[in-house]
Protein backbone atom coordinates (compact mmCIF):
# COMPACT_ATOMS: atom_id res chain seq x y z
CA UNK A 1 0.00 0.00 0.00
CA UNK A 2 0.94 3.26 -0.62
CA UNK A 3 0.18 5.20 2.09
CA UNK A 4 2.37 2.12 4.00
CA UNK A 5 5.30 4.10 2.39
CA UNK A 6 7.48 6.10 4.77
CA UNK A 7 8.18 8.83 2.46
CA UNK A 8 4.41 9.02 2.17
CA UNK A 9 3.57 9.02 6.19
CA UNK A 10 6.00 11.53 6.63
CA UNK A 11 3.92 13.95 3.89
CA UNK A 12 0.56 13.20 5.51
CA UNK A 13 2.03 14.08 8.70
CA UNK A 14 3.35 17.15 7.59
CA UNK A 15 -0.08 17.87 6.11
CA UNK A 16 -1.62 17.40 9.10
CA UNK A 17 -0.56 19.81 10.81
CA UNK A 18 -2.03 22.34 8.73
CA UNK A 19 -5.11 24.11 10.54
CA UNK A 20 -8.08 21.92 10.28
CA UNK A 21 -6.45 19.38 8.12
CA UNK A 22 -7.10 15.68 9.46
CA UNK A 23 -6.09 11.82 8.65
CA UNK A 24 -8.34 12.00 5.10
CA UNK A 25 -7.97 15.30 3.95
CA UNK A 26 -4.15 14.85 4.69
CA UNK A 27 -4.00 11.51 2.59
CA UNK A 28 -6.05 13.38 -0.30
CA UNK A 29 -3.54 16.16 -0.41
CA UNK A 30 -0.83 13.63 -0.48
CA UNK A 31 -2.34 11.11 -3.10
CA UNK A 32 -2.87 14.45 -5.56
CA UNK A 33 0.87 16.07 -5.43
CA UNK A 34 2.57 12.65 -6.03
CA UNK A 35 -0.30 12.06 -8.81
CA UNK A 36 -0.37 15.50 -10.23
CA UNK A 37 1.86 16.76 -12.53
CA UNK A 38 5.72 17.40 -11.31
CA UNK A 39 5.52 21.53 -11.01
CA UNK A 40 2.68 21.21 -8.48
CA UNK A 41 5.04 19.72 -5.99
CA UNK A 42 7.96 21.42 -6.80
CA UNK A 43 5.98 24.65 -6.51
CA UNK A 44 4.78 23.72 -3.35
CA UNK A 45 8.28 22.88 -1.53
CA UNK A 46 9.85 26.28 -3.04
CA UNK A 47 6.80 28.05 -2.12
CA UNK A 48 7.16 27.13 1.76
CA UNK A 49 11.13 27.55 1.88
CA UNK A 50 11.21 30.50 0.04
CA UNK A 51 8.11 32.22 1.77
CA UNK A 52 9.68 31.06 5.45
CA UNK A 53 12.98 31.98 4.08
CA UNK A 54 11.65 35.67 3.59
CA UNK A 55 9.32 36.72 5.88
CA UNK A 56 10.15 37.62 9.39
CA UNK A 57 9.03 39.34 12.59
CA UNK A 58 9.02 42.90 12.13
CA UNK A 59 11.31 44.55 14.19
CA UNK A 60 9.57 47.09 15.44
CA UNK A 61 5.67 45.82 16.13
CA UNK A 62 6.31 41.40 15.44
CA UNK A 63 3.80 41.43 12.62
CA UNK A 64 5.39 39.04 9.75
CA UNK A 65 6.57 41.21 6.80
CA UNK A 66 8.74 41.10 3.86
CA UNK A 67 10.62 44.26 4.91
CA UNK A 68 11.50 45.46 7.97
CA UNK A 69 10.29 47.43 9.27
CA UNK A 70 7.50 46.59 8.10
CA UNK A 71 4.80 49.00 5.85
CA UNK A 72 2.65 49.75 8.77
CA UNK A 73 5.34 51.11 11.30
CA UNK A 74 6.98 52.36 8.38
CA UNK A 75 4.68 54.67 6.66
CA UNK A 76 4.41 58.20 8.63
CA UNK A 77 0.86 58.96 7.51
CA UNK A 78 -0.46 56.54 10.34
CA UNK A 79 -0.57 57.39 14.13
CA UNK A 80 2.15 55.91 16.10
CA UNK A 81 0.36 56.91 19.43
CA UNK A 82 -2.18 54.51 19.30
CA UNK A 83 -0.91 51.27 19.59
CA UNK A 84 -3.36 47.83 18.79
CA UNK A 85 -2.26 44.75 20.36
CA UNK A 86 -3.59 41.22 18.57
CA UNK A 87 -2.69 38.06 19.79
CA UNK A 88 -2.01 36.68 15.95
CA UNK A 89 -0.81 38.37 12.35
CA UNK A 90 -4.65 37.28 11.37
CA UNK A 91 -6.20 39.36 13.76
CA UNK A 92 -3.86 42.49 12.17
CA UNK A 93 -4.78 41.16 9.03
CA UNK A 94 -8.34 40.89 9.53
CA UNK A 95 -8.52 44.41 11.42
CA UNK A 96 -6.02 46.44 8.26
CA UNK A 97 -8.48 44.42 6.01
CA UNK A 98 -11.58 46.84 7.43
CA UNK A 99 -9.52 49.68 6.14
CA UNK A 100 -10.54 51.72 9.25
CA UNK A 101 -8.15 51.67 11.47
CA UNK A 102 -4.94 54.27 11.44
CA UNK A 103 -2.87 53.58 14.09
CA UNK A 104 -0.30 50.88 14.11
CA UNK A 105 -0.13 47.51 15.75
CA UNK A 106 1.64 45.09 18.15
CA UNK A 107 1.31 40.95 17.53
CA UNK A 108 2.20 39.02 20.73
CA UNK A 109 1.89 35.79 19.27
CA UNK A 110 0.17 33.72 21.68
CA UNK A 111 -1.83 34.94 24.50
CA UNK A 112 -1.59 33.80 28.40
CA UNK A 113 -2.46 30.57 28.96
CA UNK A 114 -0.53 29.35 32.39
CA UNK A 115 -1.61 25.89 31.70
CA UNK A 116 -0.41 25.21 28.83
CA UNK A 117 2.53 27.18 29.93
CA UNK A 118 3.03 30.43 28.34
CA UNK A 119 3.38 33.16 30.61
CA UNK A 120 4.34 36.70 29.66
CA UNK A 121 8.02 35.83 28.54
CA UNK A 122 6.67 33.77 26.05
CA UNK A 123 4.66 36.59 24.51
CA UNK A 124 6.13 39.69 22.38
CA UNK A 125 5.32 41.94 25.46
CA UNK A 126 9.03 42.80 26.48
CA UNK A 127 9.19 44.65 22.94
CA UNK A 128 5.86 46.42 23.51
CA UNK A 129 6.59 47.94 26.54
CA UNK A 130 9.82 49.36 25.39
CA UNK A 131 7.83 50.52 22.41
CA UNK A 132 5.90 52.61 25.72
CA UNK A 133 9.27 54.23 26.85
CA UNK A 134 8.49 56.51 23.65
CA UNK A 135 6.22 59.06 25.42
CA UNK A 136 4.57 59.70 22.18
CA UNK A 137 2.17 56.82 22.55
CA UNK A 138 -1.04 57.83 24.48
CA UNK A 139 -3.38 54.45 24.13
CA UNK A 140 -2.91 50.90 23.84
CA UNK A 141 -5.89 49.09 21.63
CA UNK A 142 -6.12 45.02 23.23
CA UNK A 143 -7.98 43.85 20.63
CA UNK A 144 -6.84 40.14 21.73
CA UNK A 145 -9.62 37.58 20.86
CA UNK A 146 -12.45 37.35 22.91
CA UNK A 147 -11.55 33.86 24.76
CA UNK A 148 -10.82 33.53 28.37
CA UNK A 149 -6.85 33.44 27.89
CA UNK A 150 -7.48 36.60 25.39
CA UNK A 151 -9.17 38.38 28.40
CA UNK A 152 -6.63 37.22 30.70
CA UNK A 153 -3.76 39.19 28.20
CA UNK A 154 -6.00 42.01 28.09
CA UNK A 155 -6.23 42.44 31.79
CA UNK A 156 -2.54 41.84 31.73
CA UNK A 157 -1.90 44.71 29.16
CA UNK A 158 -4.24 46.92 31.86
CA UNK A 159 -2.35 46.48 34.71
CA UNK A 160 1.17 46.19 33.73
CA UNK A 161 0.64 49.60 31.27
CA UNK A 162 -1.97 51.29 33.17
CA UNK A 163 -0.38 52.98 35.55
CA UNK A 164 2.35 54.56 33.26
CA UNK A 165 -0.85 57.47 32.32
CA UNK A 166 -1.01 55.41 28.43
CA UNK A 167 -4.87 55.07 28.09
CA UNK A 168 -5.77 51.09 27.67
CA UNK A 169 -8.82 50.13 25.82
CA UNK A 170 -10.40 47.20 24.85
CA UNK A 171 -12.51 46.41 21.94
CA UNK A 172 -16.50 46.51 22.11
CA UNK A 173 -18.45 43.26 22.45
CA UNK A 174 -21.55 42.84 21.81
CA UNK A 175 -23.75 41.99 18.19
CA UNK A 176 -22.03 41.44 14.96
CA UNK A 177 -23.42 43.82 12.21
CA UNK A 178 -26.08 42.63 10.21
CA UNK A 179 -26.70 39.18 12.20
CA UNK A 180 -30.32 39.21 14.20
CA UNK A 181 -30.50 38.66 17.88
CA UNK A 182 -31.19 35.32 17.73
CA UNK A 183 -28.06 34.19 16.50
CA UNK A 184 -26.00 35.51 19.18
CA UNK A 185 -25.41 33.49 22.83
CA UNK A 186 -26.14 34.49 26.09
CA UNK A 187 -22.82 35.75 27.29
CA UNK A 188 -22.53 37.90 23.78
CA UNK A 189 -26.41 39.52 24.42
CA UNK A 190 -25.34 40.15 28.36
CA UNK A 191 -22.16 42.24 27.22
CA UNK A 192 -23.77 44.26 24.14
CA UNK A 193 -26.60 45.12 26.64
CA UNK A 194 -24.04 46.22 29.33
CA UNK A 195 -22.01 48.21 26.68
CA UNK A 196 -24.62 49.99 25.33
CA UNK A 197 -24.45 53.65 23.93
CA UNK A 198 -27.23 56.67 23.91
CA UNK A 199 -28.23 57.16 20.14
CA UNK B 1 -0.04 43.88 4.30
CA UNK B 2 1.73 40.34 4.71
CA UNK B 3 -0.55 38.67 1.74
CA UNK B 4 0.90 41.05 -0.76
CA UNK B 5 4.31 39.64 -0.25
CA UNK B 6 5.08 37.94 -3.32
CA UNK B 7 6.57 34.84 -1.78
CA UNK B 8 3.50 34.65 0.45
CA UNK B 9 1.09 34.99 -2.40
CA UNK B 10 3.17 32.17 -4.40
CA UNK B 11 2.83 29.89 -1.34
CA UNK B 12 -0.88 30.82 -1.64
CA UNK B 13 -1.41 29.76 -5.13
CA UNK B 14 0.66 26.94 -4.40
CA UNK B 15 -2.13 25.57 -1.79
CA UNK B 16 -5.04 26.60 -3.49
CA UNK B 17 -3.81 23.42 -6.08
CA UNK B 18 -4.44 21.17 -3.65
CA UNK B 19 -8.21 19.58 -3.71
CA UNK B 20 -11.30 21.39 -1.98
CA UNK B 21 -8.76 24.01 -0.53
CA UNK B 22 -9.99 27.64 -1.47
CA UNK B 23 -8.66 31.07 -1.22
CA UNK B 24 -9.28 31.70 2.55
CA UNK B 25 -8.18 27.91 3.45
CA UNK B 26 -4.86 28.63 1.49
CA UNK B 27 -4.69 31.77 3.21
CA UNK B 28 -5.18 30.14 6.64
CA UNK B 29 -2.57 27.41 5.74
CA UNK B 30 0.00 29.89 4.66
CA UNK B 31 -0.28 32.10 7.78
CA UNK B 32 -0.29 28.99 10.22
CA UNK B 33 3.01 27.85 8.47
CA UNK B 34 4.61 31.56 8.84
CA UNK B 35 3.26 31.85 12.16
CA UNK B 36 4.46 28.08 13.59
CA UNK B 37 8.29 26.94 14.39
CA UNK B 38 10.37 26.73 11.68
CA UNK B 39 10.50 22.85 11.63
CA UNK B 40 6.51 23.05 10.09
CA UNK B 41 7.25 24.48 7.33
CA UNK B 42 11.01 22.88 6.68
CA UNK B 43 8.96 19.32 7.42
CA UNK B 44 6.43 20.40 4.75
CA UNK B 45 8.96 21.06 2.31
CA UNK B 46 10.90 18.35 2.69
CA UNK B 47 8.19 15.86 2.90
CA UNK B 48 6.97 16.83 -0.50
CA UNK B 49 9.89 16.75 -2.43
CA UNK B 50 11.72 13.53 -0.83
CA UNK B 51 7.77 11.78 -1.43
CA UNK B 52 7.64 13.33 -4.99
CA UNK B 53 11.51 11.72 -5.37
CA UNK B 54 11.14 8.36 -3.69
CA UNK B 55 7.30 7.99 -5.51
CA UNK B 56 7.32 6.65 -9.19
CA UNK B 57 4.59 4.64 -11.30
CA UNK B 58 5.15 0.96 -10.88
CA UNK B 59 6.43 -0.55 -14.14
CA UNK B 60 3.91 -2.95 -14.64
CA UNK B 61 0.35 -1.74 -12.99
CA UNK B 62 1.31 2.30 -12.89
CA UNK B 63 0.22 2.91 -9.67
CA UNK B 64 2.15 5.08 -7.28
CA UNK B 65 4.54 2.97 -4.92
CA UNK B 66 8.30 2.97 -3.72
CA UNK B 67 9.48 0.02 -4.51
CA UNK B 68 9.45 -0.59 -8.06
CA UNK B 69 7.32 -3.30 -9.08
CA UNK B 70 4.94 -2.11 -6.49
CA UNK B 71 4.03 -4.90 -3.69
CA UNK B 72 0.96 -6.04 -5.64
CA UNK B 73 2.40 -6.80 -8.68
CA UNK B 74 4.77 -8.54 -6.58
CA UNK B 75 3.41 -10.51 -4.79
CA UNK B 76 2.71 -13.86 -5.94
CA UNK B 77 -0.01 -15.05 -3.87
CA UNK B 78 -2.32 -12.78 -5.92
CA UNK B 79 -4.46 -13.44 -8.93
CA UNK B 80 -2.47 -12.16 -11.67
CA UNK B 81 -5.38 -13.07 -14.18
CA UNK B 82 -7.44 -10.61 -12.78
CA UNK B 83 -7.12 -7.27 -13.64
CA UNK B 84 -8.89 -4.53 -11.88
CA UNK B 85 -8.57 -0.81 -13.83
CA UNK B 86 -8.85 1.93 -12.24
CA UNK B 87 -8.29 5.42 -12.99
CA UNK B 88 -6.75 6.76 -9.80
CA UNK B 89 -3.89 5.38 -7.07
CA UNK B 90 -6.77 6.47 -4.88
CA UNK B 91 -9.04 3.82 -6.69
CA UNK B 92 -6.75 1.02 -6.03
CA UNK B 93 -6.08 2.28 -2.65
CA UNK B 94 -10.07 2.39 -2.00
CA UNK B 95 -10.56 -1.21 -3.22
CA UNK B 96 -7.46 -2.31 -1.20
CA UNK B 97 -8.84 -1.04 2.00
CA UNK B 98 -11.69 -3.15 1.34
CA UNK B 99 -9.28 -6.41 1.60
CA UNK B 100 -11.40 -8.59 0.01
CA UNK B 101 -10.33 -8.20 -3.94
CA UNK B 102 -7.52 -10.81 -4.61
CA UNK B 103 -6.62 -9.79 -8.14
CA UNK B 104 -3.84 -7.41 -9.26
CA UNK B 105 -4.63 -3.55 -10.69
CA UNK B 106 -3.85 -1.50 -13.44
CA UNK B 107 -3.81 2.45 -12.92
CA UNK B 108 -5.06 4.78 -16.21
CA UNK B 109 -4.03 7.87 -14.39
CA UNK B 110 -7.56 9.05 -16.06
CA UNK B 111 -10.57 8.73 -17.81
CA UNK B 112 -11.36 9.40 -21.44
CA UNK B 113 -12.69 13.02 -21.79
CA UNK B 114 -12.73 14.47 -25.45
CA UNK B 115 -13.63 17.71 -24.65
CA UNK B 116 -10.59 17.92 -22.46
CA UNK B 117 -8.11 16.36 -24.76
CA UNK B 118 -7.83 13.17 -22.63
CA UNK B 119 -7.92 10.50 -25.76
CA UNK B 120 -6.44 6.74 -25.46
CA UNK B 121 -2.62 8.30 -25.74
CA UNK B 122 -2.95 9.86 -22.06
CA UNK B 123 -4.01 7.23 -20.36
CA UNK B 124 -1.81 4.16 -19.72
CA UNK B 125 -3.36 1.82 -21.89
CA UNK B 126 -0.57 0.42 -24.04
CA UNK B 127 0.34 -0.92 -21.10
CA UNK B 128 -2.65 -2.48 -20.21
CA UNK B 129 -2.74 -3.89 -23.34
CA UNK B 130 0.87 -5.48 -23.48
CA UNK B 131 -0.05 -7.18 -19.89
CA UNK B 132 -2.98 -8.76 -21.75
CA UNK B 133 -1.00 -10.14 -24.57
CA UNK B 134 0.13 -12.59 -21.58
CA UNK B 135 -2.50 -15.16 -22.48
CA UNK B 136 -2.90 -15.51 -18.84
CA UNK B 137 -4.75 -12.89 -18.62
CA UNK B 138 -8.77 -14.06 -18.02
CA UNK B 139 -10.65 -11.34 -16.86
CA UNK B 140 -10.11 -7.22 -16.82
CA UNK B 141 -12.72 -6.01 -14.04
CA UNK B 142 -13.31 -2.19 -15.35
CA UNK B 143 -14.02 -0.37 -12.01
CA UNK B 144 -13.84 2.89 -13.40
CA UNK B 145 -16.00 5.87 -11.64
CA UNK B 146 -19.14 5.82 -12.03
CA UNK B 147 -19.76 9.35 -13.98
CA UNK B 148 -19.82 9.85 -18.02
CA UNK B 149 -15.64 9.98 -18.25
CA UNK B 150 -15.67 6.53 -15.90
CA UNK B 151 -18.75 4.79 -18.63
CA UNK B 152 -16.94 6.12 -21.96
CA UNK B 153 -13.44 4.39 -21.10
CA UNK B 154 -15.36 1.33 -19.66
CA UNK B 155 -17.07 1.49 -22.62
CA UNK B 156 -13.45 1.65 -24.80
CA UNK B 157 -11.67 -1.04 -22.81
CA UNK B 158 -14.80 -3.32 -23.58
CA UNK B 159 -14.62 -2.70 -27.71
CA UNK B 160 -11.09 -3.01 -27.17
CA UNK B 161 -10.32 -6.25 -25.46
CA UNK B 162 -13.91 -7.73 -25.78
CA UNK B 163 -12.77 -9.30 -28.77
CA UNK B 164 -9.74 -11.18 -27.45
CA UNK B 165 -11.06 -13.59 -25.62
CA UNK B 166 -10.54 -12.10 -22.10
CA UNK B 167 -13.67 -11.25 -20.31
CA UNK B 168 -14.90 -7.30 -19.43
CA UNK B 169 -16.68 -6.84 -16.58
CA UNK B 170 -17.93 -3.58 -14.51
CA UNK B 171 -18.49 -3.34 -11.27
CA UNK B 172 -21.82 -3.29 -10.19
CA UNK B 173 -23.64 -0.16 -9.30
CA UNK B 174 -26.22 0.15 -7.17
CA UNK B 175 -27.43 1.68 -3.70
CA UNK B 176 -24.36 1.65 -1.07
CA UNK B 177 -25.02 -0.73 1.85
CA UNK B 178 -26.00 0.44 4.65
CA UNK B 179 -28.23 3.43 3.27
CA UNK B 180 -31.60 4.14 3.48
CA UNK B 181 -33.43 3.93 0.01
CA UNK B 182 -34.43 7.67 0.41
CA UNK B 183 -31.12 8.47 0.08
CA UNK B 184 -30.33 6.88 -3.34
CA UNK B 185 -30.58 9.10 -6.52
CA UNK B 186 -33.14 8.02 -9.16
CA UNK B 187 -30.23 6.90 -11.69
CA UNK B 188 -28.52 4.39 -8.87
CA UNK B 189 -31.70 3.43 -7.87
CA UNK B 190 -32.67 2.22 -11.69
CA UNK B 191 -29.79 0.75 -12.04
CA UNK B 192 -29.79 -1.45 -8.53
CA UNK B 193 -33.68 -2.81 -9.97
CA UNK B 194 -32.20 -3.24 -13.26
CA UNK B 195 -29.21 -5.28 -11.64
CA UNK B 196 -31.02 -7.49 -8.91
CA UNK B 197 -30.31 -10.76 -8.68
CA UNK B 198 -31.79 -14.05 -7.25
CA UNK B 199 -31.80 -14.55 -3.68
Amino acid sequence: MLLDSPAVERLVEAFRRLPGVGKRTAERFALHLLSAPNEDAVLLSEAVREARARIAKCSVCRDLTESDPCAVCSDERRDHSVICVVEQPSGAMAIEKGGTFRGVYHVLHGALNPLEGIGPEELELDRLFRRLEDASVTEVIAATNTTAEGEATAMYLLRQIGADGVKVTRIAHGVPMGGGLEFSDDVTLAHALEGRKTM
